[in-house]
Parts: structure tokens; C-alpha cells; sequence
């Protein structure tokens, strides 16, 4: 561990909309010198659009490529990336990473992370994940009582989903993509499509939440989920009126 | 819907430490005129105290009483607490219930919204759920790849727990309290301890992060948690290099 370097920060920014961001990532974000995030061949960042109204002109960017087509190894790229981040902590240069949603779930940070863990002082500020935030955007609690909550990518084996799917409580599943068509037939399979929502986009200005049956499968992106609601909650199609069914006994 | 009636937000206000309340949480807390909270029999409020420093003398607060007995039904408690939301809302104000972590998800919150859900406008504001903050906290990632990740109450009966357990990636064990001692010995029974983390008291003055044999169960609050990582990670107890032994492959 080098103690003259610089700190790497991981910094959880939610799920899109900039008001979602903690006080403490804007803080770092706002301090830091040098910021750096994941973007698109077309240097895209969906991460730097959510705080670029913060950002300053005598903060160092580092954009991260990161390819998106299915099959390429990301190593190579994590690794060139590490570099980088690597020669500005060397100088003592604090680097904040901008992680969409929470950097620890499902998040390109970790690959960052094992690269330079060991090296150098980190801190990973948590940031909302869409997952759990798409109860409060649909407006329907995501657990009672001793419901167990799973989280599912939809990239699994349609067999793996099918024995898991069928004994939920609750679940979520992301990353949908081009499997958006394969998780709506087993749902529906499974008896559990009257009880799922799809959110797409959760919090930005394009968010869309509707039923299965009403999503095109050919507009589905990689960061929508479904959300299976607890049986113990009324259908998600079903009133507002949520009613008394639960079971409400004092901590036990 | 009364249209003329204040608006009901649940304001999450995640795991403790002030500075991992979002921007829109603190905003609404400045702004609405009626703060409602859970508290103990004695007043005390875990959630009015994350935010204690920015409430105003102007501004209404309602405790909500909540019983702490064991088996004791709460849905008196929420019965007289909506009651006394409800009178708010009706005169035309807009009030905002604390929730401590994610309103959604285990909350009490969500017994608020099935008495006054379908009669008022309500918006649900995520917050930081101390479950997926654990990764982020204890410098661990929760997931790699396809890994699942499920959230199981303790409370649950052993032989549920003891089958869910034995097939997870990874897992977050929430609601400990008396029964971390029957957890502690089922994850040694199943060969995960060496994977487990202690958790309590995420982000607060008093967070402490152990392994699970050094817990003393007499001393275990309910809101404590063990992290299960994923077996693609190192154990909790290895070095900090987490290695490459991790799926990198692009979007899939």
C-alpha cells in the first residue's frame, strides 16, 4: 500500500435521475480531481450524463471504454483502464469512478476493483440500485413480512429460471435485453405474469412501467427489469387499494 | 381522490449515516410542512434522528408508536396512525413519513401506504437499503456474472432457511436480532461461514463488520445482517487482491 497515493472512490449515483445521488457521493464527486466512468465506443456515459450539471473544467475526465458486443472479453479493457487510473493515484491524485446505480450489484466497478485492491485505499459509497428502488417507482412494496427477495439476471439458462422462478416470493429480474421474450413465456408458464411489471429507465426522463403483454420485445433494453410482486400483495394490475392481508405482528 | 388533499411521501432515508440521504429526500424533508416517523414506546426515533439536524421548529411531527413486544399485532398502531396522517392530508398539507433504508422493502411504511393508498396522491422517494449498501460497506462485491443474489429474513423457520441456503450464489440474511445464534450454526452446518460477514449498524458511529465467530449472539440488534458473497469472490476473512478468477465478458 502506498501511503503518498491517491484514493480510489467508487461512487454510487442511482439509478438515473441526479436528484436520486446521496449527499456524499456529490460531495466526493463535487472534490475529487479526477473523475472517471465507463462509456460506449462513441464515448456515450450514461454515468457522466446523470451529475455532468457538476462537473468542472479543471476536473481530469477519464473515460473507460467498455465494448458491447456480447462475447468480447472486457478484461483487456478493465486492464488499460486500471492503468490510467493507476498513474493518477501513483501521483497522489484522488480518482472517483462514477458507478451507475450501486457499484457492488451486477457493476463494471468491481473489475476496476480487483485490479487495483491491495495497491491503494478505497472507499465504495453505495448508490440506489434500480432493483430494489422499483417498488417505490411502481408504487407497490416489494416484500412483507418473511417474503424472500431474489434477484435474477435474465442471461441464466432458461432451466436454472424455471426451478428458481417457481418457488418464489418476490423476485426481480434484470438485465433483459434480448431476453425479454424468454422470461415473459416462462412467467407466464409459471402462472406468474399477472403478478409481474416491467420498468425501464427507472427515474430518468423516459421511464416507462407496464405490463408484460405491452412491452415489444425488440425495444427491450439491457437496463429494464421485472418486477414479481409478492403474492401476498394484490395483482400489479389490480387496485390501488392495497388492503389488510398482511401480516402486520410487532418485530418477532 | 380528494384533489384538494395534501400529498403522502414516503421518504427513504437509508441505513443512518445523514449523508446517505439522497438530494430529493432532503429536499422534501425542507419543504413539507407534516414530518411523520416510527418511534419507540419512549420517543425515541432511529429515522427522526438520521435527519434530526435539518428539521424545523415550523414544521409539524408525528410520532407513529410502534410495538416492540414480540406477537404483539401492530395494525392498532397503524390503524390510529393513519388516522392521524389522514387528518393532515384532508386540510390540504402534504406530509412526509421517515423511513429508515428502502420504504419498500421490509419497511413499516408499507402498512401506512395499505390504509391510505387509493384516498391521496402518494409518491415513495427509494433510499438506501442497508442489504445491497453491505457490499459497498464491506469492501466486498455481492455478485459476479449470472449470480443470484437473495434476501431472507431470519425469521424464517430453519428447515425453509436450511434448504434456500444450501443452493444460493449469494445471499444477505436480514432481521437477526435472537436468531443470529440458529443462522451462525446452520451457515457452519453448510459450509459457508468461511463466506459469511457480520454486519451491524451499517454506516452509523457504532458500524462494526465481523466474522461471524466473533459475534457475541446476546448482543445482536434486529437490524444486524450477515453477507453470504458469491464463491466466485475470495472469502470474507482472504486478502484483498480478489484475483481475476471473475466472468468479464461483455454484455450478454
Amino acid at each position: 500500500m502506498n501511503s503518498t497515493a491517491g484514493k480510489l472512490y467508487g461512487l454510487g449515483l442511482g439509478p438515473g435521475d441526479p436528484e436520486l445521488l446521496t449527499l456524499k457521493a456529490l460531495r466526493l464527486l463535487q472534490t475529487v480531481p479526477v473523475i472517471a466512468y465507463p462509456c460506449s465506443e462513441d464515448g456515450t456515459s450514461v454515468a457522466r450524463n446523470i451529475v455532468a450539471q457538476w462537473l468542472r473544467s479543471d476536473q481530469v475526465e477519464i473515460p473507460i471504454p467498455l465494448p458491447f458486443r456480447a462475447q468480447e472479453s472486457a478484461a483487456p479493457y478493465y486492464d488499460r483502464a486500471a492503468l490510467k487510473l493507476r498513474n493518477h493515484l501513483d501521483q497522489g491524485q484522488d480518482v472517483a469512478v462514477l458507478c451507475e446505480g450501486e457499484p457492488m450489484l451486477y457493476g463494471s466497478f468491481m473489475y476496476l476493483l480487483n485490479r487495483l485492491s491491495g495497491h491503494f485505499d478505497i472507499e465504495v459509497i453505495p448508490g440506489i440500485s434500480s432493483t430494489l428502488a422499483s417498488g417505490a417507482i411502481a408504487g407497490h412494496p416489494l416484500t412483507y413480512g418473511n417474503d424472500i427477495l431474489s434477484i435474477f439476471p435474465a442471461t441464466l439458462p432458461i432451466e436454472v429460471l424455471r426451478t428458481q422462478l417457481a418457488k418464489i416470493d418476490a423476485a426481480i429480474i434484470i438485465k433483459l435485453g434480448r431476453h425479454f421474450h424468454k422470461i415473459s413465456s416462462l412467467l407466464g408458464e409459471l402462472g406468474l405474469d399477472d403478478r409481474a411489471l416491467y420498468l425501464e429507465r427507472i427515474s430518468q426522463p423516459m421511464q416507462r412501467i407496464l405490463p408484460l403483454a405491452a412491452v415489444n420485445p425488440a425495444e427491450v433494453p439491457y437496463w429494464s427489469l421485472i418486477l414479481i410482486l409478492s403474492d401476498r400483495t394484490p395483482s400489479a394490475s389490480g387496485d390501488q387499494s392495497l388492503g389488510l392481508n398482511t401480516s402486520e405482528n410487532a418485530l418477532d
